[in-house]
């Protein structure tokens, strides 16, 4: 499969979404599908569908459309998502554990391995498939298992003294839930930001400008 | 203010970060600042942000640079995010927990005014500073109180039929955390979708490509 390089993070971004709905189609046992099909199913147009695939080498074929097994596989190896990394979470309040019980780790590339807290009566508890550690032991922990990812389920105060914490650990990659910015000035740490409030603002301005 | 129509929704995602750069300085004393400062303290270029605050018309002075407050407040009244527009949660789960616990409405444009679930543990119980009502209320609950906004924690398969309740009890406007696209279809009904999985997948394609 020929790939381009400098594909834009926007078609990254639209991936996930291609694989939800490969994933449903999979599991309904269809086996292909055309571009329009899938462009109706999606809202997208199919001239969308088919510039957003091709930037990956050729996965449809004409009269054919795309085999539904092969280009989920494809779109999964892209992603990275095929991968295991070693992903820890800070935080097990209401959000920590939301993500913890619920998130699907194993299908998007990572490999949940703990949770810490500073909490005595979270501490020891199971969360999912690991345990609730004490936030003190995070550097020792860090050390001896080398987690490549954090979550941040934490307060804005805590998180830039703690993704600091981290990244003298080893750690290079957040997933940053607090309600601010880290490592903007780290060129070799990955941030992927999820801003619920800037998100519930822009639906306000869409709910302004209905 | 002028303002221009068709601004690009990139644009309008990148205000309410500016929102909090905004607020922090107002905390911290500040009343004005340049561009250039802004800039070095937000990690986008001079020319970026003087672009992306032009689009609403013109609120910087050659050689002043914006005036806090002024700033803040208008990028608030943009975003709509200064009015109190009345949204429920369905859910009280762990997510529908942290978002109704944790989240600043009264901010963001929004008043949460009632939380729904199923769970006879919850029913009854306080969250903020509205109940937790079963969900079996919510019909004659909007027919008597007119939310306009709903935000979804609860799984994928009770997604679309409570979405579809909610439109035919007049809600327009969704906050969807569940992990399917709802309401496609509907031109005059507005989401915002934040799935969660597919940040996640973001993040081990920027882990992959490192």
């Amino acid at each position: 499969m020929a790939k381009k390089s400098n594909i834009s993070i926007s078609v990254i971004r639209r991936l996930p979404r291609y694989l939800r709905y490969l994933n449903d189609l999979d599991k309904q046992g269809v086996t292909r599908i055309s571009s329009g099909e899938l462009s109706s199913l999606m809202g997208l147009t199919a001239s969308q569908i088919r510039q957003d695939l091709n930037c990956f080498g050729e996965f449809g074929q004409q009269g054919y459309g795309y085999n539904v097994e092969l280009l989920k596989n494809a779109i999964l190896s892209i992603l990275g998502a095929d991968r295991a990394e070693k992903l820890i979470i800070i935080g097990y309040g209401n959000l920590g554990k939301a993500i913890a019980r619920n998130m699907d780790f194993e299908n998007k590339g990572f490999e949940l391995i703990a949770v810490f807290d500073s909490d005595p009566s979270k501490i020891g508890t199971n969360a999912k498939n690991c345990k609730v550690l004490n936030i003190s032991e995070l550097e020792n922990f860090c050390h001896a298992n080398k987690p490549v990812a954090a979550a941040l389920c934490i307060p804005m105060e805590a998180a830039l003294p703690i993704a600091k914490q981290l990244i003298d650990c080893g750690v290079r990659c957040f997933w940053n839930f607090s309600h601010c910015d880290i490592a903007m000035d780290m060129k070799d740490v990955l941030v992927e930001n999820v801003h619920l409030g800037d998100s519930l603002m822009t639906l306000a301005y869409k709910l302004k400008n209905l």
